[in-house]
């Protein structure tokens, strides 16, 4: 069995390219990378990589983990600037016995001591989208930092059995200076077992840290529930739970993928993720919230 | 009930501060913060605070964070320099809807514009430490950062029925510069509900982020296991998976205090806490590792 499943339409061509490796032969980690860097060169998907939106100073700053399914070594970045692939970034610092958690300058130079690429992250069209926000901002409107805020998540399983999960975003657009979100927390944004599964998550970091619910995920899904189960039994009570202690839930959105393929999604917004694995051709699925709080998985199409 | 339990020797005066607060009424939150700011500024405490040791660099960077157990709302801080009480910085931004988890710069940025006390942290006593582990370096020995590493943590428990978690560390001496441990992350370093209980870190920020065992601390004492029934059912377990699948395994230890005032703690090493309830005295334990690879607790003394 192989298989790839990454967040909302636009990882489209990242797990079509990483889908195509697993199939070829290549490992879960390879496959992984080629189908985060997919979306985090495309310029025109402004919550991921190069052309993320910036902080409320203007600055790109980015956070990325990445996960062996196998050991458990583990590599994470927050608020980082001008690194070209953050996935890549994370996965060498998954290598690392201690300092395999980075953030601020110290990742950056961390990328300069391993020759990795550096680039500057700020294209022109988030410069103006940033521009019109400051604008609107000077204007009386409210600076609401809660737009763009999609993470590319993915998790890998390849046909020796091996399993990744990584994460890349810019984060909230206008975010505070240095913000991370829970992108690049173990447990909270990514957890992945290779005997069991792994899961990634998008939506409002700042809620989605008050529980590790991708930990929780692979936990049920080690007790024998179905990824679709394992997420139903964890995701929508902890939803429940926040609205009843906190009042306000921001967006929750979560996929996951078995050792043995099968999949699943849970959300509280609409949400879209595509999958590809040795029996599944690359599909998109809808996942729909419903009125009895949890969400629908509907095929949008085969592409 | 009320009460209050921290990590280390070096609790001691921050646990009977913290618990004569909570003796005379205050809240949890008022106590959690007593406690944990006589540890931040006694510079003879080489791992937290004021005097804690530096990062590869000569600068000291600090992790905190706070969370809230009756809403889950927490706040986070990694890498900030020269923040006179990161306690208190991470419990400010526990009030943020969003933008509660900054980092490096941007993380100062935010103490100065909620006029929270700056202060230089390195002291000339860990600037020594400093120049003689660098000349050592010099001279051929390799750099290890893994010494004082000890994170303060506390959960705090008021009369009425409020809880807190918090920690406070330095991190690892030596260690890379931007360099996060577990102490900032949720479930890792750790977790509260003020329904069930809560928990704290303290060891090796990278192994121990490899799972967020507090949170899963959390989930078991509220299947209705014991603090301690809780920690043994869950750490020494994901101790053995992590021997097993990564083969180094290193420092683990945590505390639990529940809603009802029981305490428990587990470790893979000699560590102490100490620990107050309306019940307890304010007394000091020794956690010994036994040759069954769990713990004995055992009261050194009353304070």
């Amino acid at each position: 069995m192989y298989g790839l499943i990454g967040t909302w339409a636009m990882a489209q061509a990242g797990v079509a390219a990483g889908a195509q490796a697993l199939a070829a032969g290549q490992s879960a980690g390879r496959a992984l990378v080629t189908g985060i860097q997919a979306v985090e060169q495309e310029p025109t998907f402004g919550s991921v990589g190069y052309g993320g939106l910036p902080n409320a100073a203007g600055v790109v700053e980015l956070d990325a983990a990445y996960m062996n399914g196998d050991n458990f070594q583990l590599g994470a970045v927050g608020g980082v600037q001008d690194v070209a692939s953050p996935i890549e970034l994370a996965k060498q610092l998954a290598h690392e016995r201690v300092n395999n958690f980075l953030v601020g300058a110290g990742a950056a130079a961390y990328a300069d001591e391993h020759q990795l690429a550096r680039r500057p992250m700020l294209t022109a069209a988030a410069a103006a989208a940033w521009r019109a926000k400051r604008a609107a901002a000077a204007n009386g409107k409210r600076l609401t930092p809660y737009d763009g805020h999609d993470t590319v998540g993915m998790v890998a399983l390849d046909a020796a059995g091996h399993m990744r999960a990584g994460t890349s975003t810019s984060g909230l657009f206008m975010k505070h200076p240095g913000r991370v979100g829970d992108s690049p927390l173990p447990g909270a944004g990514y957890y992945v077992d290779s005997e069991i599964g792994g899961v990634v998550a998008t939506g409002l970091g700042e809620d989605m840290m008050k529980a590790p619910l991708s930990f929780a995920t692979v936990a049920a899904m080690g007790r024998g529930l179905s990824p679709q189960a394992a997420l139903d039994s964890v995701v929508y009570p902890f939803i429940a739970k926040l609205r009843t202690r906190n009042g306000a839930v921001g967006e929750f959105s979560y996929i996951a993928l078995d050792a043995q393929g099968h999949f699943g999604a849970a959300s509280n917004v609409a949400f879209q993720f595509w999958v590809q694995t040795a029996t599944t051709a690359l599909t998109e699925y809808l996942v729909t919230p419903q009125p009895s709080g949890r969400a629908e998985l509907r095929r949008a199409k085969e592409a």
